[in-house]
């Protein structure tokens, strides 16, 4: 029954409390084989006036948006075409990576580059994971199902694909696509 | 400067403790962007007589071998086509997706599966990502590029390829295999 | 000089923070011989959102009722001749054990074996033990004496007894009940 | 899911430590109505020179014999007339009040008023409780039933009885009896 | 990296709490040579419900008054000759001793005697340094130059000077002064 | 009753844990008036393997020396004119400040400059105050009377002096002295 304390300043709210309780106790369990009811988070919120570091007390960072939501969000503003909101979720380096193409940095680049491709394509989820990165890059995975059709109007389903985005400082700096459409390109 | 102390009952090894002191920092930062070596980690090693729960006193779980290295040992297993050696990894419930074709669940299955669509492949990593998920399985990305020989014998390399992998028990369970493949057979 | 330090969810009044300072005092004393006052408690009370468990907040159980402030308003209850109200602090399972007879259950038929054996009784109190059982009941005992007067009309007093009560859920499961009535009528 | 801490100078033995992490997690169950399994107990033992106090390292205070041990061992040897050893348990303050007659001092003494009345008399224990009470004193209860026989020789068994201790220093300082033997001789 | 929690009533007000978390840090410092910004200190404020004291609850004693600033504050007034006020800052044991004469109690007698030594007298603070002494005392020691005017007129300034002072529940018992004016009366 | 617990890393031997419970300990009376002996310290001693800061485990730094004794012994050999030993305890920086002349830095300077002031002199101790500064210097006073003989053979003795020490990295960076030779002279 492993117990986690934390000491942290004020300043986080529920949610961002609840992320940490979530991701500190994956944290045990990927090392633990507990069960998750019998690992214990205590967070130990303290006030600035109690939190000295040397013997100067010290203002809270702004938690970090939660990484898995940027990337939902983003996704749902490209699925909707909503270019300029997606837009604001990049950072001025950010990087794309389709299959069989050149690494691309504009949304734009993007757009022009599936036109001859796809009619449209829209992405079912099956699933996310996220995780704190070595570095200063939170990492986002996606995965499901992609639909749509084809340019000549012709309707797919059911094809896989997996996402990778890397985010810093709430700003998705690079995202890696792979799936199955030249495979099933390739049947057709 | 977040703290986290954690009460474990003894029994784990300098390095299950350092995947603990790693993870538990990745956990925090996940959610309060303090510089790495602003987080510390404090492990309190409970011996089986300072820790009870319902007044009883406990064993220690074995700690959860590293998943990484568990993915890391299977695919050069397979690499070597040591196929013996890499079943022992295998959850007798383990099933694996290729792109293009049905799930699939013995090596041998595989390797059959695979015969006409390449001579060899190697992989090449770029990076894994590695994180418990919110059920019992561990999560283990690995990226990279793949080489080998496509069935007539010229050489291909530079494909990217991101493997997926659930591990139960220290048993993989589950592997999803995503690359270029299809995308470079069909500009070949 | 020890400290214990309880971590518990927020919630509880200063009534029943100072009922666990003082048990937990007596916890303590139980095993080590230091003075009261060198025994220092530590309650650190966690709001909701402060507190996880397997990654998920938990809320607190309403506190129990001071197991010893139930049999004393049921004793004063009785003496009161207040049947009902004092039936409200049985369980349904309630049995009650008097010298020389069989296990009883009702108040009513407690009343109805008393009356040939003493016109009436009143207790006085010289202590009460309590303390949590090995399993869900807490223990209460109440010493001290009674006086009243015999069937005859005859005046008693200072006959000494003592109860047990087992409480659950903040309900009497269990009264025993030992004295020196025999004895004495033996006497006389 | 309430936890305590203990901090404690080191020189408890893991059956010490039981009774602490045993007496805690009762306090805490006294007042909060946590399943056990739910209530964890960290001891953190502090070696001399990792405790201060006033600036001043300490020596731990020897551990209190379990007092429910000490009323056994002193229960046994009544049984067995071991008076010697038996005596060896009690406080040079050492009072008895039994039923019916004034309190005596010394085991010769109850030895002597038994003899008129049952040749030999048995505890068969149904249930011990056992508590630090509010002063220097732990409490110990024994419960049960007296078996034996009469002046006249005949049998007696099933007689109720509860003998309340105090033990200070490991010494017995009071001892109240009450039992149904009056009762049962009443009704012979 | 050390962290230090202190566990303290309620009821300091922040600018005592960072008295304490300087304290503190600096005597982490006094031993392990951390970095300032190394080192953590953590105040765990204990509302009175919170904390137990042999099953008591307690309340918090006031902080003592900041020992450096009650003797900036007397130095200030006796600069100005504020005598009355000056003297509210000294117990009643109250000594003071200065060189070449003996100890003295009251300021106007110090006032008496140096007269004839400078016309008057003005402090230059270089530094102060304040601590706890081992007993009840907190130290505090003012060093820095004089400057002023000798009995005939002619100025002086640059003149060495310590004071040690020693403050005891708020008011200052001893004042110990050593400075180089006869070593400069000497050269003149 | 203020409880203070230091998570240091371990490899601290008993008279440093000794001079940080004794050093804390004082901190806290600093502020707050709590008597000595209500103060706790306790010291939680942390193998490298179970502390972590970015993740990674550290090594200890080494305990800095105790600056009293370092000032102790340079006191003690300076009195026995051990000036290559007394040098070993100077840092390169060194300098120091008597009454009434310039600032020195090398001990045989010093030498030379009180051949004509006094044939010898000898400190006895009153007091030593030792404390860590706002930066890395500890500062150490030392307090008491001189006693030697002056250039013309006649004794002197009671003559107060104070020194000011500065101690960075176990080194004396800075020595001031003040003392009452002049006043004392000029009255001879």
């Amino acid at each position: 029954m492993p117990t986690v304390e934390l000491h942290v300043l004020s300043g986080y709210n529920p949610q961002e409390k609840q992320r940490l309780g979530d991701a500190l106790t994956k944290a045990v369990r990927f090392v633990v084989p507990a069960a998750p009811e019998l690992v214990t988070v205590l967070i130990h919120d303290m006030p600035a006036q109690d939190y000295y570091r040397g013997g100067v007390s010290r203002k809270p960072a702004l938690a970090r948006r939660d990484p898995e939501e940027i990337v939902r969000t983003f996704l749902g503003e490209m699925a909707d075409r909503s270019l300029d909101r997606a837009q604001q979720h990049l950072s001025p380096e950010f990087t794309m990576q389709f299959p069989g193409t050149q690494p691309m940095s504009g949304l734009q680049e993007l757009i022009e580059w599936a036109a001859p491709r796809y009619r449209y394509v829209a992405k079912t989820y099956e699933g996310f994971d996220a995780m704190q990165g070595p570095g200063d890059a939170a990492i986002v995975y996606c995965r499901g199902t992609l639909s749509g059709e084809w340019p000549d109007g012709t309707a797919f389903e059911g094809i896989r694909f997996i996402d990778r985005f890397e985010i810093v400082d709430d700003l998705i700096t690079r995202q890696e696509v792979w799936n199955d459409i030249a495979e099933t390109r390739a049947k057709v």
